[in-house]
């Protein structure tokens, strides 16, 4: 078996990003946390965590961090059965995800919070955009991801979660600014869009899909699904908005779309690491039934 | 003077993120943004930009990266007063600014519109915890920054914005499960609680505050403004939110606070570069008349 007082300072290290707060978590002082990742280090002849602000894993840090979590999956579903191996209870394991801003601010926390209610599991949730959270699963970082990418990554399962309808919306004052002529060429790269980052592409693909043309777009940049839709409604800029995140707001006039009956339907899939992991199992099942009540079906 | 073409090209490289999206945003050829980029390297005998999924700029690209947006800056205040210079206008400056994830789900965003509507400028917003702002500064990613930190950083000038109150809250249903016999080191090392990022120390700021000790707590890591605050009210934790963005569910008694009277106030100030920049000092108005109407007066 391999030594797991020295696979928990890892991955302790990690999840916490310094040795100080590491040591905290482990009730250990920060030397015998420092001790114990050398020793590993040393054995395996590699670096593993990369000491900075944030520590960060490499590449063998971040496998073995996962599978620190894998045992712990595991050791809380034996515990669970046979309660008297650790009569005390074990530590929560913590679970890493990455989602997608989008679903966090809109379907994704009821799965959250009725897994973490039943389970004695805690979540670390990673955000980032959808086209990059399945970064996160290929390099180890994550256990699972919601993504936009249908395609499994190696050693993963990939589940249809259904798809995001999204809006391309702006304030009436902005839309009688820039688009007096309509949604033309001219006036798109005129006016201010927002994106959510570099990889967010969902603002040019809605000007193709619509115009039939790429654009140079010029851009605000505002990574954060909540101000984005603020951001509209104040008038920063047009954005691409899921539909129920401004679905108020256009009721109520403070946002416009800029074309009628031109979403952009963005399918999404749970991906996950195909271990057989009861836990993770039922985590994917809280995941399903809320993105079943929370996406539209995909075709 | 320098060669613009060739900042130009480093600049977009690092804003867009790839050379394909560079070259796309300055209407060249890709291989034209890479012998540029090329050509100031090899001048330099340095590298500026770390070629990868995103290209970022090494420090000495971030200071060139820097420059370009001053002396943008300072172009556009020109024109504004010559607007012969070019009949056609400049493009927009993009300046870069960092703020901290609670701030711009509050208080910051009037001041972006604000800022926005009257100047040609496009912002590219950064989000970090309080703690981590002025590390973007330091490092000469960001032109200014919301930060907790009051010293200034080298180089930069530090205003004093206000203080944002901060309560510790939870579900009525969270509180009944873990706080039956109130707020007590043992049900806290329970009670899972929400951080925003690993350097989110305002959880563990508040326990040291209300019990005079250290405690180390089962946390839940959540990178979102507004998914703590939903997250607090779907029971998955408890959490140090805004005041402000808890005010309506602690009404309507779907939050509640853990101890009553009990706040956390935490003092931000606004941290920007030193240069004599006309547009910058615009900013800084429109972000200190956003801050009085929404931050608390320090003491």
């Amino acid at each position: 078996m391999l030594d797991y007082s020295l696979l928990a300072a890892i991955a302790a290290v990690v999840r916490e990003g310094s040795f100080e707060r590491a040591a905290r978590a482990l009730h250990l002082s920060p030397s015998a946390v420092s001790q114990r990742v050398k020793l590993l280090e040393e054995r395996l002849g590699q670096v593993l965590v990369v000491r900075g602000s944030p520590c960060v894993a490499t590449e063998a840090g971040r496998h073995l961090c996962r599978h620190v979590e894998q045992v712990g999956m595991l050791e809380q579903d034996l515990v669970g059965a046979m309660p008297a191996l650790a009569p005390d209870g074990l530590g929560r394991v913590t679970l890493r995800l990455a989602v997608n801003a989008d679903s966090l601010a809109t379907w994704f926390l009821p799965a959250a919070s009725a897994f973490a209610d039943s389970e004695a599991a805690l979540l670390d949730l990673s955000i980032e955009d959808q086209a990059h959270t399945a970064e996160r699963l290929r390099s180890g970082e994550v256990l699972a991801a919601v993504t936009d990418l249908a395609e499994p990554v190696q050693g993963c399962r990939s589940l249809p979660l259904g798809a995001m309808r999204y809006l391309a919306t702006a304030s009436p004052a902005f839309v009688k600014r820039y688009f007096p002529a309509g949604v033309t060429a001219e006036a798109l790269s005129l006016a201010p869009c927002l994106r959510f980052s570099q990889q967010d592409r969902l603002q040019a693909r809605w000007v193709e899909q619509q115009l039939g043309q790429a654009l140079t777009l010029p851009t605000h940049g505002l990574p954060s699904s909540q101000a984005f839709v603020d951001a509209t409604v104040a008038g920063l800029g047009w954005g691409m908005n899921p539909a129920s995140s401004v679905a108020q707001a256009l009721a109520e006039g403070r946002l416009q779309p800029l074309l009628p009956q031109a979403p952009l339907m963005l399918p999404l899939y749970w991906q996950y690491t195909r271990q057989q992991l009861p836990m993770l199992e039922r985590l994917t099942q809280a995941v399903l039934a809320a993105a079943r009540d929370g996406l539209e079906a995909l075709d």
